[in-house]
């Protein structure tokens, strides 16, 4: 055998030829023409998301349960366990690949982008940018008023703002222009601010007045999607928005796994490198569209997990999954933007907001901000639901929090027919008489698997409709073809294979149903233990906010009857949307904002669930639909007739 | 004639070979050479100080009236005027060198070097420097002490030290290091707290207990010497001093001249870099002869007048010299050492201490400081003399200041034999009955010239025996043959050429003396215009301190009799030396001094005496020994018999 021999693997659709050392993965190659797969696992060969189709080519393959026989003679391999061993010619099914099309970038869309409208809780901040831009007509020098150049400014500034004198700086470029500006521009001078927490700095110093192109950035930096706002600083308008995949998912669905990765490839910089070309790529993108000088985008504020802020920053997040799990830091000060890599001004500056703990992170913060949970006067539940389910609870006075291993069965992983809420997705389904079956598919084309809420929906409907009892297990003596027994135990039909776009039949095992029972036992015995610590109950609660990638389409009723929320009445919950991204640009907006998300983190108790016996307990009793003691689900006791 | 044809120029003593482009002055190769000559007008010809001796070789003059006949015939010719036409021998006599044995680097002798010592004025501070090192032992984390590494070592530090939380920040490189230093260290470690002003800096986390090593340097950065002290920080202990001249007097003996030969050369960035140069040579030569690590060096603090420190920190220094007057910066908040080039630990602060305006620096600050007339009860008078003379009069309550334009004359330049205070130079001049001259001579060796205090004793010593008048013209009829006529006039033999080191006559010329009186007028009318301006008189004064390079050699009586300094007790006076650097160190041991630094900048009025008609006609009535009117001098009016 010849070493180091490459083969070229040609990609349909898309048509990306990319060349690989013979006897890397599929995946590998996909990874290297930068390909998105769903590959939840990390390329273990344990999730089974992977598979495309082979149409031509020499391949070795590693033993799966994964691809069934039929599949094997259509083509079908898995592309973490199949390796090239010649040119080949590969197809990516629909249902295999990433679709950035439903990543939640909005916020509130009923209101236009005003700082108000960016949120009802933005209404309480002033106006105040963390980097603004202010034009100044400063006294020309004369023998009389001889105050140097650099102390003329920061007096002006003063004057202007009441900034006091004492916790201004500035940086050498300026110091270095300043004598050259000042006079060129006949003393007429826009100043850049930026905060910085104990100081400001004057970052830069621009002839005659500009000061109304000062835009900001945005940004949801999730384990997932990384979602960007456009902000214009000097009217707080929100000018557009755009989305992308977390180009990590290549390395790991979770940030866990990510962590692992990173730490045995050696590959810290590359995670971070790879996060941060993400963050410019949006930055690029909005920029271009909107035909905006990058030079004038002057601050970035990022909200992100604790795992996803220290890949942003470079930080080593390995102690996050050691014992006893702590973060780098929870809160790092404003950097300059292009020190972390951020393609912004040059002297541009880069916030990210603070973390609670090692699993609760900025974008819970921020969404405490965004609903300003920790001014509210009602006890309130904020949930934002993606791959984990962070929780929390409180008001003015004070605020618990914890992280739910809900698991990323809401994503579509581990579920057979599972996907993300992308284009072809089933994201309500209706169980009629006769157990006639209505689906509602994302962008109304033929439906190629089942997102989150549509697997709540599904589950709640099957258990309305008595083809699974409270267990989750399918119920004996339904007369339906659609329930149908397999080499793998029951499964129920949600479409046929004649009406889907793989040409597979689209179903819901007993092991999804289980899985998604586990997922949503862990949201609710996670609100649970957070209230009995408190020593209250589900009536206590006023308002509760739901945030988060599916919050948006989920069928609140059916995840009440799931018993994944608990009982209390529908009007007191409200869609939140990316509350992450609202924080953000709230902290953006208004400086006060900001120091809000910071006092939030150090105000919000964590409780660790993991050691919890409580919280233990009460997953075990929640294993149940919608739960062991339906006295706790009066309403749903009601509905399902118990 | 060939185009680029190159020379070779070798200098003795020294055995320094440099080659050079044809049409190059001598001058210009021993710059490139790094030979310091004396050339006070920078290379104009005017000065006529960079005489040097041709043995050999293809020159073509420039025309001088500075070589005489005989020094033409013994092959002197002037180095800035003389351009390199063939391959030249070159000696540099003693003269035209310039010697570092004399820069006046210390401080108090008597003292030795403790906080205390560093002048009686640093008792009032707590010893705590800019920059210091704490040896922490962290509780290590728990489950139930989950905080994160970076926030458990604010903390830590909070406790120890009580800088509240929201000032602390740190830089990316602790940050990234930090959980390792943290684990393999088992939760103790060194940190090194660097002071920012309006926050507090983690500058590096070390493994274990380092505190110990922790060092600092002061330097007075002047416009003809640069003098660095090495402090150890941990025990507030001056451990060695060192100094060299500024190299940047290859450009310009005065800082105005340097600022013309950077602008018209395009040579900021290199008039910074040889600075640096010498700051990193002095700190280089400390260390090495110490046996520090220089990574164990974490602050310098420079204290320079207002050109120097825009030197120093490549800051644009033109507006000095251009109406009205304008530095870049009076102030410059501390910035990371290595930004500047200044090669300590990679994370070590360089502080600058403040200026009050364009003529008048850090320096004064930092003298003011260091004789704490900023706290003074008795009305004090702070005289610093150097190239200009820089004088500060005030009390606890109030202080105004001016920079006289004393000119260079006491530090030999416009002076036909004058030379700076090095070895070789006549510090102290008697003229005897008879007209007998006694000098004594800096390193008792042959004289080749006559310093500033020579100077001042010399002409206090001339009006004394008669020699002169009050108008500084030679008395018709005075029998000695140490008063001839020359062709420019009269002239005073001080030293026979047959007991010189240059084989010349070492005289005082009526030009001479006529430059000295300016000089000395320029002073006296800057200390009475202060006192003038504040409405008040001679015999207000309580204190005079007398600061600068030839402040420790004076003869404070000699400097009355002349009228340079007003006719008070000798007592009141008193010699502080180099009380620029005294404050730099005093800022490097306790920030609370440098910080006093800043108010003393800022409560300084300053006061410009070129566009004052009151110091013009009081400098007209000065331009006497000692003064036009007598009866300012009462004690003078006693010695001369007047």
């Amino acid at each position: 055998m010849m070493k180091n021999s490459h083969y070229k693997v040609h990609f349909r659709p898309g048509d990306a030829t990319v060349e690989i050392e013979k006897g890397k993965t599929i995946l590998d190659a996909s990874r290297k023409g930068d390909l998105f797969i769903n590959a939840l696992c990390g390329g273990d060969g344990t999730c089974g998301k992977c598979k495309v189709i082979l149409s031509s080519g020499a391949v070795e393959r590693m033993p799966t349960t994964h691809v069934s026989e039929t599949e094997t003679k259509r083509g079908y391999v898995l592309a973490c366990s199949t390796k090239v061993m010649g040119d080949l010619e590969v197809l990516i099914p629909e249902e295999s690949k990433l679709d950035k099309s439903q990543i939640l970038m909005g916020d509130y869309p009923q209101f236009p982008g005003s700082l108000a409208a960016v949120s009802p809780g933005a209404e309480q901040f002033k106006q105040n940018p963390l980097v603004s831009k202010l034009y100044l007509e400063l006294t020309p020098p004369s023998l009389d008023d001889s105050m140097a150049d650099y102390e003329r400014l920061c007096q002006a500034v003063m004057v202007k703002t009441g900034v006091p004198l004492e916790t201004l700086t500035t940086n050498f470029t300026v110091l270095k222009r300043l004598p050259t500006v000042l006079r060129e521009s006949k003393w007429c001078v826009t100043v850049t601010l930026g905060y910085r927490g104990s100081s400001v700095e004057i970052l830069e110093v621009q002839p005659g007045d500009v000061s109304s192109s000062n835009y900001g950035v945005a940004v949801d930096v999730g384990t997932t999607t990384v979602v960007a706002h456009l902000l214009n600083l000097s009217t707080a308008e929100t000018i557009d928005t755009e989305a992308t995949y977390n180009s990590q998912i290549k390395y790991g669905d979770d940030y866990i796994q990510r962590i692992i990765y990173a730490d045995q490839h050696d590959a810290m910089e590359m995670m971070q490198e790879v996060l941060i070309e993400d963050v410019n790529y949006l930055i690029g993108t909005l920029v271009k569209r909107n035909r905006i000088n990058i030079h004038d985008i002057n601050a970035v504020v990022c909200a992100g997990n604790t795992v996803m802020t220290h890949f942003l920053l470079g930080l080593d997040p390995r102690n996050i999954r050691r014992e006893p799990y702590l973060p780098t830091a929870s809160f790092v000060p404003p950097l300059r933007a292009h020190v972390a890599g951020v393609e912004i001004n040059r002297y541009g500056l880069l916030y990210t907001l603070p973390c609670v703990g090692a699993y609760v992170g900025g974008d819970i913060s921020s969404g405490v901000l965004a609903v300003r949970l920790d001014t509210a006067e009602a006890l309130s539940l904020l949930i934002d639901i993606g791959t984990n389910g962070e929780i929390v609870l409180g008001n003015k006075d004070w605020m618990v929090c914890c992280s739910a291993s809900a698991g990323p069965s809401f994503e579509g992983s581990g579920i057979s027919c599972g996907m993300r809420a992308a284009k072809g997705a089933i994201e309500k389904v209706n169980i009629a008489q006769h157990f006639d079956v209505a689906c509602k598919v994302i962008g109304d084309v033929p439906p190629s698997g089942i997102c989150g809420s549509g697997l709540l929906d599904c589950l709640a409907n099957l258990v309305r409709s008595g083809v699974i009892d409270r267990t989750g297990n399918f119920q004996k003596g339904i007369e339906t073809k659609r329930l149908r027994k397999t080499d793998n135990g029951y499964e129920f039909l949600l479409v046929d294979k004649s009406e889907t776009s793989t040409k597979k039949d689209i179903v819901l095992t007993q092991a999804d149903i289980q899985n998604l029972i586990r997922s949503k036992a862990a949201i609710y015995s996670g609100i649970s233990t957070l209230l009995e610590s408190m020593n209250m109950g589900v009536t206590d609660i006023e308002q509760v906010y739901l945030a988060g990638g599916f919050g948006n389409y989920l069928d609140i009723r059916s995840a009440i009857t799931i018993g994944m929320l608990p009982d209390i009445s529908v009007s007191k919950i409200n869609f939140v949307g990316n509350s992450s991204v609202i924080g953000a640009k709230m902290s953006l907006f208004s400086k006060d904002a900001y120091e809000a998300a910071r006092t939030i983190a150090s105000k919000m108790t964590y409780f660790d669930l993991m050691c919890n016996n409580r919280y233990m307990e009460e997953y075990v009793s929640a294993n149940f639909l919608p739960h062991t003691d339906i006295e706790k689900f009066p309403s749903v006791a009601d509905e399902l007739l118990v």
